[in-house]
């Protein structure tokens, strides 16, 4: 139960922008949704943290890649906490560089099914059920590769590129209809141990180090201004913007 | 004397975005300085809303255009009410729809002086001091016409294409300095009686309601986005986002 | 055999934008080889129009869907008539304008199979060979889908979305490598039978009539620029750019 | 006189694209025009090496500065030459890397007027009599800088992107008015004498030796380009495009 509080639905909520995204909205008065593909153990920590601090949460572990799980998910939220009225897609599909030789279909494909199919399944189950009640936003993390396609990138490239486009055409035709769509271009590296700290391992914190202070982006300051996004009047809504460290080079400039 | 608040220039401080603007800024509890060419009655009357409402503000009327103006009003500003944290660049140069041989070289010229080079003298004037600090935030008000140019617009948009590169350019040299640039595409009417309202004059109301409700970007809204970015953490920063209404079709879609 | 001209594949082949740039390539001394889904007797017919015209060509029949079809296509060209010098990948994905609710998830699934994963499945079986030769050219037929989403496309935007950032990923690894990759946004109709012409069936004579003279493009005009986007010395390739009537509005722009 | 043949101006007519494309109109059947701001000698030399192998050549020092310069050009063309069917405008405003406090104000509006200003005076001179005509090409040479931003390039950039801008107003009021506008993205160092070669002096030739084989642009296949791009038929008109060496990375992607 939410005490009829909205429901603020993450999926991918890992330890970086997911959780605090997750913490954030708990803080602003909603009942928050966790869900994860892994590690149901850090996934009751994370709702207790919330619980603990006078939030409301709840947490599922999900394979978002297997048919008809995001739909469920949908389906029993719905049903048994409340009515999403904000949703954050926050699921990536980086894999890392790879030659086209060492990009194999299924690696191709996984991306595609992950980054570009996945929100289209989410906002498929969704959708219908703002429009039926007026209102509800989606927000979905997104990555530089969504607006270039660097070396190395096949999969990811080709992924994000169709999850931007596909928040253009959900915008188009849901903006409308009060359902606001934000697509956030993440433009430098997050401090979010489950994601970039799996992948460095244990260069993870002297690469943190080699950034220099704030060098790296706090995940807590996407959720505020996730927050910030959510809650901007209907008259006055953002579609699309970056979001990098001071120091960070933009994509589009030189290294 | 502003009681050691940090001080919020506002360039172009009418009715609509940078009055709001001020309002916010004045809120948040920075001393504001409400700079604008014309209707000294206006500004007095903006300066006295802000101080009944407890906060600090002072007004002063400037011609940007004339040489040496924005420079001057910087070195007053930061001689005698203090160093100056976050600038407001809020001045347009929308002239209508002109065809060719309707658009001037005088007005060509003039949409560069004021759209162009103008926010070019403020970080010229601006930056170096705030570099000296080690910290400020620079917010600039664009348009659509930044991002690409429409029938008409010869003027405008190649005014506004420029200051797009020039934030760029500026947000690469001074971001790693610590100097946040943000370039604010507002893609939708304003409700902001001194630019659309002049425009448009008795017919502004009947706009206003043929576009619906929340059909007109409320300025207000924009200020509390404006307020956001600059209190974005400096590991989170965003360069550019857009701003429109719900009901409005984005620049990049088919009407 | 191909008398030890070069080849150029068309994947695509219809009688438009593909046959045009086979007849445009047999013309200037290629053997080409058309690759489409159906019609066998359009095929033959386009084919002999080619070999009448002194050209040297050879047709497919293949369902680029079905796994290994295109990978089968790339090895029987390489072994029976020739290295593939040159090709174009000019299959799209457009299903009209469908709404959310009416986008099936085999609707959207099939879009990406057809436009994102099928070009990605050409190039993995044919960059290695222009690797190993030293030199090749890979041009993909695109659309405005791949540069803004618009109402309705949901499955195509996406689509074309992965399609362009695939091509930005490929020309990434591969023009260093001497492989010219270059995407083509077409931002207007085609005057393609067997495209639009069956899409809009009695009404294509009418819908061109309605476009005025030369308001539909002429796909021959393609070929030709096709012609010469691939024979560019390497020191100056183009990776993008736009092709539309004189008449028609480009997709930045107000309608 | 030109034998009635089609005039194609050229401003900016130096040793690198602007003269190359000359050569290849002339060698196309045009009478050139060349015009530049300095060095008679050279002028004379090329326009003789033109008439040498059989084309039709005039030449013209001209300070596009200057009110009224390029004006007075065109008038002087039309009226003793005949009507110009095709402009390269072929200036640019490249000064180097500078900081901000190193970009004086005259700097930055000088390249305002050389990169922005001119092309709209050569526009607002020439259009109406295109129009008149009934048809009419306008090739803009362009840079990276009008594309994004990067350090140093403060004055570079606004120009820039103030010229990108102008070329879609341009396109959009006057292609349907059978006036084929063209701003080509040149992404990538130029192999020519009068520019990058005066730039770098004495190690033009080092820099050049260490961009390898084909690793600098030979205008000479731009020329081919920009020829290619004025007799593109009408119904397939290409308004932007990218050119680089095969070997540079792209401005989108990391270095």
């Amino acid at each position: 139960m939410s005490d009829r509080k909205p429901v603020f639905l993450v999926l991918g909520a890992g330890a970086g922008i997911g959780g605090n995204a997750a913490k954030r909205f708990a803080k602003g008065g909603y009942h928050v949704v966790l869900a994860r593909r892994s590690n149901s153990g850090g996934l009751e920590e994370m709702v207790r943290q919330i619980t603990d601090a006078g939030g409301s949460a709840s947490g599922q572990l999900i394979d978002a890649a297997l048919p008809g799980s995001i739909e469920d998910l949908v389906e029993q939220v719905e049903a048994n906490i409340g009515p999403i009225e904000c949703a954050l897609f926050n699921l990536g599909a980086q894999i890392g560089n790879r030659k086209l030789a060492d990009t194999s279909y299924k690696a191709f494909e996984m991306g595609w099914r992950l980054a570009t199919f996945a929100p289209f399944r989410l906002a498929s189950a969704l959708f219908p059920k703002m429009v039926e009640r007026g209102s509800g936003t989606f927000i979905v993390t997104s990555a530089t590769a969504a607006m270039r396609g660097n070396a190395g990138q096949h999969s990811h490239a080709a992924a994000m590129g169709g999850r931007r486009m596909l928040c253009q055409t959900l915008n188009a035709e849901f903006a409308p209809q009060n359902i606001h769509v934000a697509h956030v271009v993440i433009d430098g590296p997050v401090d979010a141990p489950d994601t970039l700290g799996k992948m460095l391992g244990d260069q993870f914190d002297a690469y943190k180090a080699s950034k220099g202070a704030d060098g790296v982006i706090d995940p807590s300051a996407i959720a505020e201004t996730y927050w910030h996004i959510a809650h901007q009047p209907r008259s006055a809504w953002t579609h699309e913007l970056d979001i990098r460290p001071f120091g960070d080079t933009p994509w589009w400039n030189d290294n």
